[in-house]
């Protein structure tokens, strides 16, 4: 049923992302198999006749022996030791991640000596649930698909791996690990440390603020309600970007105590934050073309439209 | 067409709230009629068949010839004026107030000598567009009406101004001035200064971090997407709850910075934020039934089902 043209995926993990991924690359007509720890999660996959084991030797060794492209799916606290089996039984296939943080994984893979064939990823795509029976194959269809791009990716690499986000229906923007993991920040992992303390002061007035809450307050602590692992977990593993994005952002709070404190007027905070939001809302997605990997400056040149909010649909 | 057993109703600011109020009082049957300082709003109410006039002291002797109950109904800066018109014209009239914030007016009103027949309101209601051409009578349907219940409250106008929310379809929250602010500032001013810092913090990104931004920024700043000034008018009349609200909140994300720099864990902030995020899931509006204003201990009743949560819809 797959497409010999096509370059077979092997996906270390089968969790919400792993298993949706799997389901995804063998919709995409792609050779296609999975490792899980636990056995859970490969029974059930192959019951819906996917081709999964929990023999992680086996299960590398058969992508050594096809050239498949490797996608580490773990947790971040699996990644060291599912890379050091990488490096025991494949070390020559093309690898990536789709875990959510960049920098950290990208220096797991230089300590194991796998740098030369990685190229990150980062699906920016995911729901509440969690383990292979939340896993869908359309999980990635309209989102937005980070693949690094390091002074030093390979182009083929980078193809495979654009070309396997491409496949899953995502668009690919192009990011170095350093960047991606600042935004990140940013927009992903800030507004869960801003809900939670929303969340903290609404508590803090007790069954009567709570009774008179309504829509700013709600809309504010939605991601509060989710799981305190995997915030933590997501959180946690992008500490250095997120500790400057938190101090940023107290930073500016501070100021704006201030300038309430002494002027009564919120004026600074509230503008900035009314013109940044528009310009969120502005944003346009221009279409990425014309730059192929390999050619001279690639790489520049795709961080540079990456920065401008740009997205690859084709290669 | 009115119900002549009804407190007749007279409307101070034809905006948004107040022109909705004109319309609610009068589809409950209620004699109601308005003034508004600029033509347009009063022609606009006139074109529609409401009783709406320009005169501040003609509409005020009308008010106090038929004992009606006065709603100020202008926003903050304008309060003050507002009064002085009422001391002079209507000072015997049953007096509330549908602004957002309660302190500032109920001094405003003790300034005035208007507070022993004065009970404050606040229907958090409210949508993103202003004026009497935004005006509607359902504004008010299921909303939650805060009455001031003050130490001095007086029982009958107590009475007038619950009665008066729940004609118009809310249910009412009795709470202190005080205890009000504290609570607004928690759970819809703090949203807003939170929402523009994170705003502020995904633009600092530039467009890369834009063009990652998902579920959690989209929300998290949704109501930094209101106009400015109509955020600043209402965080700026309740700067000191505010004030209070935003320093432990600084507090809270400073103690969460240093254990995530000092011991790479969010733990302590995930976990409170995410209990409290469902405590609030969790609030269930219990009904206030058997306290009769002017009982003994009345106040202390009412204030304490409201602490817990509590709501009346009917009296």
């Amino acid at each position: 049923m797959s497409d010999p043209s096509k370059t077979a995926v092997c996906v270390l993990g089968l969790g919400l992302i792993g298993g949706s991924l799997l389901r995804a690359t063998a919709a995409a007509g792609r050779a296609t198999w999975g490792y899980n720890r636990s056995a859970g999660a490969v029974d059930a996959a192959r019951a819906e006749g996917f081709d999964a084991s929990t023999d992680l030797a086996a299960t590398l060794a058969r992508a050594a022996a096809t050239d498949a492209l490797i996608v580490v799916a773990v947790p971040m606290p699996a990644v060291d030791p599912t890379l050091a089996a990488v490096a025991e039984y494949a070390p020559g296939c093309a690898l990536t991640d789709v875990v959510s943080v960049k920098g950290p994984v990208l220096d797991a893979v230089r300590v194991h000596g796998l740098a030369a064939r990685y190229v990150g990823g980062h699906p920016m795509a995911g729901t509440a649930e969690s383990g292979w029976s939340a896993s869908f194959p359309e999980l990635f269809r309209d989102a937005v698909w980070v693949v690094g791009t390091e002074d030093d990716s390979d182009p083929a690499v980078w193809i495979d791996v654009a070309t396997l986000a491409l496949d899953c229906g995502s668009v690919v923007v192009p990011a170095e690990a350093r960047e991606h993991d600042d935004a990140a920040a940013r927009i992903s992992h800030l507004p869960h440390l801003l809900a939670e303390a929303l969340a903290i002061s609404g508590a803090g007035g007790g069954d009567l603020a709570l009774s008179l809450a309504a829509g700013s307050f709600r809309d504010g602590t939605r991601v509060a309600g989710t799981a305190p692992d995997l915030v933590r977990a997501m959180c946690e593993a992008n500490a250095d970007a997120l500790l400057n994005a938190l101090e940023e952002t107290i930073t500016v709070l501070s100021l704006a105590r201030t300038q309430l404190a002494d002027q009564r007027s919120t004026a600074e905070l509230v503008t900035a934050g009314y013109d940044a939001r528009r310009r969120y809302e502005a944003a346009t997605r221009t279409e990425i073309s014309g730059i192929t990997p390999g050619e001279p400056g690639w790489i520049d040149l795709l961080r540079a439209a990456g920065r401008r909010g740009g997205v690859l649909r084709s290669l």
